[in-house]
């Protein structure tokens, strides 16, 4: 079947990009000699997890306990949950996974870390953690200076055993140039490596530093004293990715396939993808735009939830009925949205692949 | 079981509220004499369409075929498709589905409209269509100057019945009182019972005249001339009802409970829901906040994908593992995110509302 004749509004999958953007960020990690932990967020989807383990990764990461659930039920075994994980329900589900997977999980409180090391220590079992260091997102983790202190008062809660400090350079998507994405990204290694010095220097025996994030992933791979990378969004890459500097056009592997449902106005053709199937989210740095069409015939300016606005480029024309190709912002929660994707071969259709922890935010 | 004990996050649905709120729009299309045909896509829940029918609803409302699909498929068989449907695939699953449901379908060109008139006159069948007048959204639809040359189009093409006129004066959301969005709302149902006049002078059998939108239900539904209204939102209400003057909070019928996850400053709380919980949506007229603490403790001005920043109101603090319960901004995306809500009646757990449309953008 011609991938055009699919139904829309359909997510469609080139596979030959994504087997590309795998193997690609795959050879960068092994030349750096740091482990690829892909995290798992972006594509939910077992048979995308199945390529990255294939290509090397050495586990998968993901945000949420119950993704880490449903990718265990699809067989994989090893996971670190980069999330501060916290509260009785969650400490006891963790147990059970933990009879038939390999765990690692995010602490940045000791308030936070206690259930989980009273449910562990009650069961005569051990939970690997890693202390989330904030190096500039001002969103979650201890900041550089704290995760000695963090340590120490782990080291005092049975039950537990510090594998490793980890973080996210979020704030490298606020940058406006490639120059700058990369700074970051040389910092995020830096920092982190230097506060592991300081917890080996105290004593604690800190196997993993563990970076992430797409636009940061190549630089701060290259900092000595990294041992693992996290990123996500590569396998598809998006629009964001694009005007970040961080990927041509020709890298994006995901895509939306839409209809035009109406075309009320010359300035103005609507398609049937809206909120429901790209999100809200807008492209980062560009918030008057939500989402590309990939032929250059326009931009989508406004979403409803099954409304597309497509203003479309000069001289553009649209018509009823027409079949648009739509490179969405931000690739992670329109999957997200989806139950299936359709991959797809040389503009033939090839597999459905399954999202399978689609949903799973607990 | 408390609510408070449910897992997080968890989208939980007040029963006592969302009846309330049934019985109230209900009773306001009684007395204007006018058909409630609920939109469906706020809920996408079966459950709760059948206690708008139960409570008189005419039949329900939806913007994608899939949502009828999955309606039909839970038992429903009347169904308005308030959307420019076109399409081989599409007209072909309509011709189906015509079999075991009455439809509605929305048309706003010739072009749109041709091949459903072909699928279902080679059938020997006929579609009642809608036309889709656009009185001032500037979304889909055609002007109301336009209503009648597109009329005359449908009126030479087989297979097609013009039953109707239908708007939905979305632009109120845009405006800052309930005195304007009330404006918008006598103006929506006096600009289409006009428009359905000069049809019917021109020989049209308009029979029904279809406004729709919760913020302007109530004023146009009291315009002389209107036969159907089609609210969606009022189920549940969200925070940009409360920021509208359309509800008050105490009419919010959903609510997401979360856990705080960290607490990384005094003036920061994150809680294990971000966008993939609660959309990326801000409240309209409001857009540096993502949701609101129902308590009055703080506000939501930062989502990433699994992480809802919350600004603490002056004096309120956070500790680690408490819950805290958050009105969304706009609750149809919401609800799209989710395979299940919990319906809880006074603070206790009643029953699961499978969300059985979700993601039914085909």
């Amino acid at each position: 079947m011609n991938e055009l004749d699919l139904d829309t509004p359909a997510v469609v999958v080139d596979m030959a990009r994504l087997e590309q953007n795998v193997a690609r960020m795959a050879a960068v990690a092994g030349k750096a000699g740091v482990r690829l932990r892909p995290h798992a967020k972006t594509h939910k989807s077992a048979a995308v997890a199945r390529l990255q383990i294939d290509a090397g990764a050495a586990g998968l990461t993901v945000a949420k306990l119950g993704e880490a659930e449903a990718f265990a039920d699809a067989g994989f075994d090893d996971f670190f949950i980069a999330y501060p994980t916290v509260g009785q329900d969650k400490a006891r589900r963790l147990l059970a996974l933990s009879e038939r997977a390999r765990l690692i999980v995010g602490v940045d409180s000791e308030e936070g870390a206690r259930t989980l090391a009273e449910v562990f220590s009650a069961a005569d079992r051990r939970l690997d953690v890693r202390i989330e260091v904030d190096v500039g997102l001002n969103r979650t983790g201890v900041g550089p200076d704290a995760a000695l202190a963090l340590a120490r008062s782990l080291a005092r809660l049975p039950g537990l055993r510090l594998q490793g400090l980890f973080t996210h350079a979020g704030q490298a998507y606020a940058e406006p140039s490639p120059d700058r994405v990369a700074a970051v990204g040389r910092s995020e290694g830096e920092t982190l490596a230097r506060c592991a010095e300081a917890l080996r220097a105290d004593g604690f025996d800190i196997e993993d530093v563990s970076v992430g994030s797409t636009p940061t992933a190549v630089e701060a791979m290259s900092v000595a004293g990294v041992t693992e990378c996290r990123p996500g969004t590569y396998v598809f890459n998006d629009a964001t990715q694009v005007a970040l500097g961080v990927c041509g056009p020709e890298q994006c592997a995901l895509t939306v396939l839409a209809t035009v449902a109406s075309v009320p106005a010359p300035d103005r053709a609507v398609v049937d993808a809206g909120t429901k199937t790209l999100t809200s989210e807008a492209i980062r740095s560009r918030t008057d735009t939500f989402g590309l069409l990939t032929d250059g015939r326009g931009r989508l300016v406004r979403l409803t939830e099954e409304h597309g606005v497509v203003e479309p480029s000069p001289n553009a024309r649209f018509r009823v009925g027409e079949r648009v190709r739509i490179l969405p912002s931000h690739v992670c929660p329109v999957v997200n949205l989806h139950d299936r994707l359709t991959g797809v071969r040389d503009g033939h259709v090839e597999c459905a692949l399954d999202v399978t922890a689609r949903g799973r935010v607990r």
